[in-house]
């Protein structure tokens, strides 16, 4: 007979963007009239830059002729597109990382969960709290997660509480963990780490022979002079980190599907013999057995960013969804609220005044304002009495969201 | 100290078509003048159908507006997709599937390899031999595999070898497996079940409690009557069976990326308690968390082909290269060459002669008919002393092929 990974069996279901929609749905039933605005998700709502366009109806009508008609593109992704991303994501920023360190994919969703095929179900796992989801779950379905805990956790999950009191800055974890998650500027918090901050995480990873696993999917949204664009800025991370890019957050790539992992040479990793094996070896073997890269269009579009007319659009973009996020931050801290994020981030990060809990806020700011917020508490415990607003929305949207927001405050 | 899958390690380098590459290579270095023909490699060789060039074009354009942008899409494909699939491919063939048991996903190889994470590692494979070496490989790296065995084979692996004295077909296993791969009309051999073969295979796997995961990425090419389109014509089949498809080999989507999986409400799997868990559940959960839905646009590709002029156009691709390996086919057997199939197939699985090796045969064909073909050895034991031909090559570099090889051997 045969037998399921049981693992699948300890997950419970996800229900935070159900929940969203349910409610949503019964306050629409019982408002028919009601002008909803969804500040909540954290998709895009620009379309894709004209430069995408183009290379995109060039891609397919190439696809459509003998001579121009790719099959299976490497598995790795197209050289050109590798090369690209070397050279104006890394060595124009100083960093020295080569196209064979980096691996195209579909996005940074399926390499973050993925990437786990390639560890130990025996590493402490380490995350920060508030956190991305997939981070835990996909750690629950391989078995690294241990067992539920009382105060809803995971024995084999060690948490770093991020809160008001340290800034949303976690402090380095009490027991020693073996594979850390980090994702800076933060989501859902929108908070970003300085060099030096990050600089402790790299030298606690180096100091314990940890693998810091960073996602850097909102890296374009950094405005901030002292705040690293890739960990590889900090020396001697290419020996403890993976980085995880996306094109989805600044060039719209969320229905494209493209994005990027790197995995330097110098990472190694020690089979229990103690013999030494490179994890980018080991990432090549995943790939190239369980995955056919990019779709080839995705790709050539991809490749369109870094043209100069690609570049500029997708700093128009990213500049508008950072303007949306600077009126949401400073308008919402102006009537009284507790504000962090949104300024190297598209996301704000709310708390609830008067002790409310994160649905009460969400009620309140569906009833009263007609806004759809993702409640704080359903990416962990320490989001409990936050909500996550985002700027991925039209100015006028944005501007008028403020605008009741205001009202309310003012009313009450 | 992170640790690492050390089931990695046990993984030999794929070198089958580096092999193929660097023996090739050289050959061109001592010939620079030879007009080198590849029979070899599975890509297709037609460029997109209008049809999918206009879809991608449209989709193009309405992506670049506001209005029709479209985000991050549904994890399990779009909805019209999905019912577009379950019409065409399921219900207008007799078979009742339904929307929400396909998965639309980035291509069969994504799927073949990331169902083992639903699935215990504890189970019994059972594979052919050959066969495709992705099924192989994603089980050692999951452990599934065992240990190496001194045939080159593994333990953890039931192989059932496919030779010319069972026609190509395998004899139920020795050892009761848990999971069973089978793939057909197959890849390498090119030899389709009859509808009472593949009966007999259901009919083993309700016995035993096993689940047979069936890839059917060549169904397109079947034109046999009595050879099953999909395993879910036989009765009992959803409640043991997973189905995989692709667009790649009907349509030329292995670079645009496109696929889908069957999963049937009906299969349910046990945990060791024995409470009942749905796979299709199950797998839902797989690729919402670690998944983010194929591109959009090579889904809007993929609904292209389901339209008259899609469908058509489809047909007409499949008859070419069938008639490609019809006349590869019959043009060798007349040269007294051994081979099969290529009837409901687009492989053609040809013997060397005189007793040599795959390689031997390789070289030959490679130095007198300055052809490349695939090493059948590369495929498993069992297809030492064979080659694998494609049909997926132009018409005419098909007729030059075997001019030359009846030359070689009307010169022998």
């Amino acid at each position: 007979m045969f037998k399921i990974n049981e693992n699948f069996t300890k997950l419970e279901p996800s229900y935070l963007f159900t929940d969203i929609a349910r409610r949503v749905k019964a306050y629409r039933e019982q408002h028919p009239e009601a002008d909803i605005i969804s500040m909540g998700i954290g998709d895009v709502t620009r379309p894709l830059c004209p430069a995408v366009v183009e290379a995109l109806i060039e891609g397919a009508r190439e696809e459509g002729t003998p001579e121009g008609f790719h099959g299976y593109g490497p598995e790795q992704g197209y050289p050109r597109l590798r090369e690209l991303i070397a050279e104006f994501d890394y060595k124009q920023r100083g960093m020295d990382i080569v196209p064979d360190e980096i691996f195209v994919g579909d996005g940074a969703k399926s390499d973050l969960g993925n990437i786990g095929d390639i560890l130990s179900v025996d590493n402490l796992v380490c995350v920060t709290d508030p956190v991305y989801p997939v981070y835990v779950d996909t750690n629950v379905m391989a078995g690294r997660a241990g067992e539920k805990t009382e105060s809803g956790g995971w024995s084999g999950i060690e948490y770093l509480p991020c809160t008001e009191e340290n800034d949303f800055k976690p402090l380095l974890p009490q027991r020693v963990p073996d594979v850390i998650y980090l994702c800076y500027p933060n989501n859902p918090t929108g908070v970003a780490l300085t060099r030096s901050e990050l600089e402790r995480w790299v030298n606690y990873a180096l100091e314990h022979q940890a693998l810091i696993l960073f996602d850097s999917a909102y890296e374009a949204y950094i405005t901030e002079k002292d705040v690293p664009h890739s960990i590889f800025e900090i020396p001697g991370s290419k020996r403890c980190a993976i980085e995880f890019r996306s094109f989805s957050k600044t060039a719209g790539f969320t229905g494209l599907r493209c994005g990027y992992t790197v995995v330097p040479m110098e990472l190694k990793g020690r089979t229990t013999n103690g013999e030494e094996v490179s994890l980018n070896k080991m990432w090549n073997r995943r790939q190239t057995t369980k995955f056919n890269g990019a779709s080839s269009l995705s790709q050539r579009a991809a490749e369109a960013l870094y043209t100069p007319e690609g570049r500029s659009q997708v700093k128009e973009n990213v500049a508008y969804y950072l303007e949306n996020a600077r009126l949401l931050r400073e308008s919402l801290e102006k009537v009284g609220y507790k504000v962090a994020g949104g300024v190297n981030s598209p996301y704000v990060w709310v708390k609830a005044p008067e002790g409310k809990k994160s649905w009460e806020f969400f009620e309140e700011l569906l009833d009263k304002c007609n806004l759809v917020t993702t409640p704080g508490v359903g990416f962990g415990q320490s989001g409990e009495s936050y909500v996550r607003m985002t700027g991925f929305n039209t100015r006028e949207n944005t501007l008028r969201a403020l605008e009741r927001v205001s009202k309310m405050r003012n009313e009450e």
